[in-house]
């Protein structure tokens, strides 16, 4: 990586009324992370030292996030709309403290990879004043045009403003641009306003930089990366493209899925090899799997690590700070939150374990919960190794069961259990011969004499 | 809309061997409705003030349905098939009441619109005699083309009976047709049946209206409104594309759908802003949903309203009659079934609500099941507001629990509980010390017993 | 069928690093059956009377999968890697037995169908002495190409030595063959190596049958069918091909699928007609489904039979070696395992059935678990007819229940009940009046103060 320094300007105040949302547009996620979190990890992946973000007014929630992903960013607040140029120079304070490159970059393009932000740098490396971000569009009606001129970047030009010949250009501005630090500011402020609209065109720099003398590039990216996001259908659109290449990635790592196409991944889902996931698989932020795992249909993961050899699903739930030991197995209609499982630890079927710590070969049985809300807070339930936790258990938490203990099936546990005890907590079996039949035959006919009132209704 | 009278004319015969099924054609369903319904809901909403609906012989199950969408339709029975003139005749006592407009549509072609029967009325009220649905074909082969003389339409010519210059025409005929009344019955009588098969062509119409110097019109749909079902696989493509319109459609309205294409809707879906759906959400019909909602993945719902700023799932189930309150969550493995939740009450885990009533602010533990079946009568379970019902309950309706009761973990609960009672339904615990660990370990030396025995038999 | 015996040497030997994995890539599943599995599978199904396997060495996994699907197949171990007719001649043995036909196939090429094995057989029957399977070629870069003489097949040719003339053929080589018995083995022994990889090439095959006067023939298949997997991105979308197939196949058979595209079959499930699959449903191998049932979305189906009209879903899961009776319902959260259930039987809501034998028109309350495991065997639980099994019922096995018996909801059963009794086995109810809301009030104060807490360390 290069030593240069690098400023991102990250423009995040757009409205997004096309949305239709209370939330402001950067804030919607893509493969669980808001799409401005995308364009600041991306650029600080690039190597982007410093980063400042344009927002719009009482905007906290887009800086708090931007501040989350990086904490030393600026935040700089746009209040009145004057075209993208207006918007970086709110950054200006930023610039003048001097950096190598400067970037520019929109929090609606979550697709822009992290090499092609270090492919504009390079261009900056290499000389250019001002670097901007190309592409080959399928269809170039709207965009404005990359024009040529001898082998080297001479205008942006909006497609408006295009003529008949320059419409016939397909080489296209994707929107990002970077700028050289030391010509930056100059560059910036000589951008005029003197357009139909009346506002400060970013893209004007491009001529302005060959008029100084200055030296322009085009850095080419595929179509698809430089997608932005107006709507909901183009989020959708935006998301789809980031999980096929998460699926890839991960495909390519190791991973075998049956139907890749129903798998959901997070951003930051990590996997070991030899990792399969079953259909319908959907993964939160915050995963890791080790290798040997498999995962089986309808599991929902998040916030969790599981370790090597460990079986989920189907119909599993992991929820966020779990972890899920070695070879350990969770089964259908489970759900595990913050809760750590030792190895070999089994809970196959039809329980709720939260706020729990399970010890290393303890078999949890089918219809086990752990009460660890009491109305007011959380309590833990601590289970030591090798016990067997009987069916339909009621864990009444705070708990504490040593190893070895055997709970019945069908009891609630209140106290704590002594290492190596049998507990009980269940009534005594008591019956009464022949009463069974005659309400079961009596039922049969009121059922019988229900449906046929309902069908008498009907029809 | 107009205030021209319409009779709409509904083919509803067809056999449809093809689908290999003992449910006639129309009756099988996309997005939730037949697909008569589809046909007989558009031409509603196109303003059709009456309808008749022709059936095969012995079908009640179609009548019924029709009735179901449309309670004064008039129902025709079709014995022989002698072709889609002599099919439309059958309701000649219904065009002879004497209406403005008379639509002749296909119970198998769900995907027309509304618009589209609208635009062929406006044909109508333009002047003209007939008016016949086309579309520009893909690939013609196959379909009778629409033959234009002159600017009008002259004829409707089969694919057998085109010459090679006609076969070249990629404008075909959509099926659907419309006649102004005046002229609509002579016109149908007049159509023979000299030609090879000896049936009835309504086709026969547009050439026949010209002879008598009558006006013919053209409105064009996009290829895919008009397809029809003939077998499973054309089912399963229509109701892609039923789909793909629904969700664009709420995705414009201000749903975000992560992955749209796993998210299956109803005709009927209603959502409001900024609701969020994950993947793998299924609806059945009769959904209402408000502002600010996430139905979180793997959930079900059909027949329910769920209030503004609730969360749902994931793999969570609401069936009809169920009403989720504001701000209430419903969690993992929790089914809902004809239960009204009051605002901010939660089920978060693992529990059967059914025939339920649950008051404001109330906490249904994990593993909470009502019994609301006794074997032959559902009865109700009314729970009072700020209950703490503990986890793995059993609550045996009929019910009642008052305002602030809490329930102990692990209860039975068969009596009613006053306002404020603490109520309890289980046995106390008990304990054998050290009995739990040779309990423990003599399985261990069973279980590597049987594992030992079992390797053997394998080898 | 053809009566001329028939020996396929299946080669079995890749590594397939690309695939990342320990596993071998032959083993390696598409529809839930390993890719050596489909081609053994295949070539049987076309009359392949004997097999032999090439293996690599060390492999006893991949040797002992071909044994289970073809008991007698010959398992030959190839320790050099030097060609593929080199690999061929490792079965030499079994080829000297002497064969009509003689198959090369490949393990890892798991969509071509016992017909296009057919062809090729029906190629050797007609005269010819090698046949090769050709393919049209959407891009032929980088295939063998099929050099045609006269109307008959002169030779391969890969890409490498291909002439710029012969780099337009698109006729391509999908690398299976067919050898005559009779001239098979002097063929494979006539190829030399001296090429640049100094390898065995089978495709020379062609070339030196035609010097020996002999007759050469190429079949045609699409190109989908001879995809090779080498990673795992193509083992996906060999799946995706298989599940199309088998998907079209079962609706061409009178199924209907609302969302085939989410819907994923196993190599060998089995429908009736008019069964209905809502979207979301998985099989595993093994299940048979009958007439008339129904399918609900979020179903896993393995291993088990489905009778006539029974109602599956939505989220439920049915195991190996269950038998699901006529009319059954198996509702949301429901598990399934080693279990019967006779016909008209219900469990509706969140179950656990384990080694279970159910008997007509039983119900299965909401929340019940057969407690089917003592930590070290499992253990049966029989329920005869007509039973109502209360809701939050805990069984612990071994266990009898007779016919028409009732138990009450809440209860733990450790003994076997007699027909027709009424047993219960739980506590009986107490309350404490005014206590709850005390508890409930507090609680709510603990809450507000722990929030405001918790508020005040973010803020």
């Amino acid at each position: 990586m290069t030593d240069r320094t690098c400023l991102s300007i990250v423009l995040a105040a757009g409205e997004g009324t096309r949305m239709k949302s209370m939330r402001p547009k950067v804030l919607h996620e893509v493969a669980g992370l808001s799409m401005v979190g995308h364009v600041l990890r991306a650029v600080a992946e690039a190597g982007g030292t410093a980063a400042a973000v344009v927002v719009g007014p009482d905007r906290e929630d887009v800086a708090a996030e931007a501040r989350r992903l990086k904490p030393d960013a600026s935040i700089h607040v746009q209040s009145e709309r004057l075209g993208t140029a207006h918007a970086v120079l709110h950054a200006e304070s930023e610039i003048a403290r001097g950096f190598d490159d400067v970037i520019v970059a929109f929090g609606d393009t979550p697709l822009v990879t992290s090499e092609t932000f270090a492919r504009l740098r390079a261009a900056l490396a290499d000389g250019a004043a001002v670097a901007v971000l190309g592409f080959e569009a399928a269809d170039p009606f709207g965009y404005g045009r990359l024009v040529m001129e001898g082998g080297a970047l001479a205008a942006i030009v909006e497609e408006k403003e295009a003529s008949a010949a320059q419409r016939t250009i397909t080489l296209c501005n994707g929107g990002l641009m970077a700028l050289a630090g030391g010509t930056a500011l100059p560059l910036l402020k000589s951008i005029g306003n003197a357009n139909a609209k009346g506002e400060f065109y970013l893209t004007d720099a491009v001529a302005l930089a060959r008029a100084e003398g200055l030296s322009t590039a085009v850095v080419l990216a595929p179509e698809e990366e430089v997608r932005g996001v107006n709507d909901r259908l183009q989020l959708a659109e935006v998301e789809a493209i980031a999980q096929a290449r998460l699926r890839a990635a991960a495909m390519r790592g190791g991973v075998t899925m049956t139907a890749p196409e129903t798998v959901f991944l997070a951003f930051d889902t990590q996997f070991g090899r030899d990792v399969t996931l079953e259909p319908h698989v959907v993964f939160g932020p915050g995963v890791a799997v080790a290798d040997d795992v498999t995962i089986r249909a309808y599991s929902h993961l998040a916030g969790c690590v599981v370790d090597r050899g460990a079986i989920i699903g189907p119909f599993a739930r992991i929820r966020p700070k779990s972890r899920i030991g070695e070879k350990v197995h969770i089964g259908n209609f489970v759900e595990v939150n913050r809760t750590t499982m030792a190895a070999k630890a089994e809970a196959n079927h039809l329980a709720y374990l939260g706020d729990a710590t399970i010890g290393e070969g303890t078999n949890i049985g089918a219809g086990t919960i752990t009460c660890n809300f009491d109305g007011a807070d959380k309590h833990p339930t601590v289970i030591g190794r090798d016990v067997f936790v009987g069916s339909n258990s009621t864990l009444v938490a705070p708990l504490t069961i040593g190893d070895e203990v055997l709970i019945a099936a069908g009891s609630t546990i209140t106290l704590d259990a002594k290492e190596g005890a049998l507990v009980f907590g269940r009534a005594k079996q008591a019956g009464l011969p022949g009463r069974g039949a005659e309400m079961i035959r009596a039922n049969k006919v009121r059922r019988a004499a229900r449906k046929a009132k309902e069908e008498a209704a009907k029809g």
